[in-house]
């Protein structure tokens, strides 16, 4: 059973702006990749074709932020699951910036992520019960671990 | 006085993703391109560096998604001032889509700015009042365009 | 017959980088969203589906910078097809800085796109003729348009 | 003195596009990525403000594709020093596509950027000679290794 993952990016130059920091959208897709290897590291993909064409698009997605990221940070990306639903999964995403001192919090996120079903010939999307094969691997956790 | 801004776009292929949608991520990048365009609007640009270097931060960013958009489909960022204070913006964005029958709402989301003074020597930020002449220009929008 | 295009944007906060101009990889960008209107003015869609699935991958993308693009620069992309050949489009793109005094050329790109057909179960792409319909539509420039 | 430089990626979902391959203009993020990878691995960083505001932007950019890269793939950017100028490096850099069978060289890229000083007052950018810590560290690759 999982609860969390942890990953670590180093901002690029290609994700900052002109006001000199990392551009806040670019953090939704750091939550992305977290994610992305999180499910890795149970031994699955994001993106599966078979046996069932599932996807996991977002119905939330938000951020906080605290202090800005600038080019070569190096940043932890925390996932901690927050809620497993029936067809849903919440997670939240603490990022800690590594260096330049003593490590802080400078930002923290979250993605509501709901199971589909797409259809082969329409691309339609529909939501489904997220798979017991998946589902049994992944619990929230603990309160504490939010603080 | 000006609360409210309609910007129109159509979604590109580059904005896609494998899942056949434009990537979440994207709708971020819409919201921000709606509220430079509303800065301009009035006559201001969102990055200036004279009189003094002024910026404009999140500290929050957030984005309830109902129904995806595709290639090509045109989409209204309708942005609304729905709160102003002495250091910071809070806007609303509704997304609707203008093609494929009646114009649908498909997500709905949210910036907080924070109007930051640039140190040109060192490029630390540091909230500061939101200048006057930017104030006395823009209102919140009233209660029930949020509806 | 067409043989160009013309598509003006201006340049987005989020296209930019720390060094204050917009990031060179954005150029390629643009020069699709020319291609994508281009398409669109003769009526077709650049990814279709029906009556079969056609794509346009690149085999060939390259960029000569003159001078940068910053924040709110106006830019014409022209668009001028170079060659149409039995699979493939090879494109010129000149890019003109329209704002800040006279127009300047600030770079010019290319792309080569190979026109394929893809398959619906397994992905896979392989290259076929240009379909009749867009090929009688298209022809190479006068030469002396790429002074 | 250093010649190569060997960064291995995994293509990120938010990096593929609708037609469910890698965007084509992200390859020259990638081969940017290697680039100041490089730099770093030399004990550089590609943007400087001291001793002096240094920045590197492209004359030119080119990149020929040969098969497609797809969410997932391991790709190795190997950049290899093509010539190194007075006031400029040329780099040519080769992707291979490390997993699904043998290794295969999937594109194949070049930058050529000039070493430019930033004014700090007014962001005009000129280009100067390559600093001589940098250019003693960098020679240009044999000739067979770009076979």
């Amino acid at each position: 059973m999982a609860s969390e993952f942890r990953l670590v990016r180093q901002v690029e130059f290609s994700e900052t702006d002109m006001a000199g920091i990392m551009h806040f959208s670019n953090f939704f897709r750091y939550m992305e990749a977290a994610e992305h290897a999180f499910f890795r590291s149970l031994g699955f993909s994001i993106h599966t074709t078979a046996p069932e064409p599932l996807g996991w698009p977002r119905v939330h997605a938000g951020c906080d932020y605290k202090a800005p990221l600038r080019f070569e940070d190096s940043v932890e990306i925390r996932l901690l699951v927050r809620e497993r639903r029936h067809r849903s999964l919440h997670y939240v995403f603490i990022f800690t910036r590594l260096n330049g001192g003593a490590p802080s919090e400078v930002a923290r996120g979250e993605l509501t992520a709901v199971c589909v079903r797409r259809d082969p010939e329409t691309g339609a999307l529909a939501s489904t019960p997220i798979p017991e094969a998946i589902a049994s691997r992944i619990e929230p956790a603990p309160q504490e671990w939010f603080a």
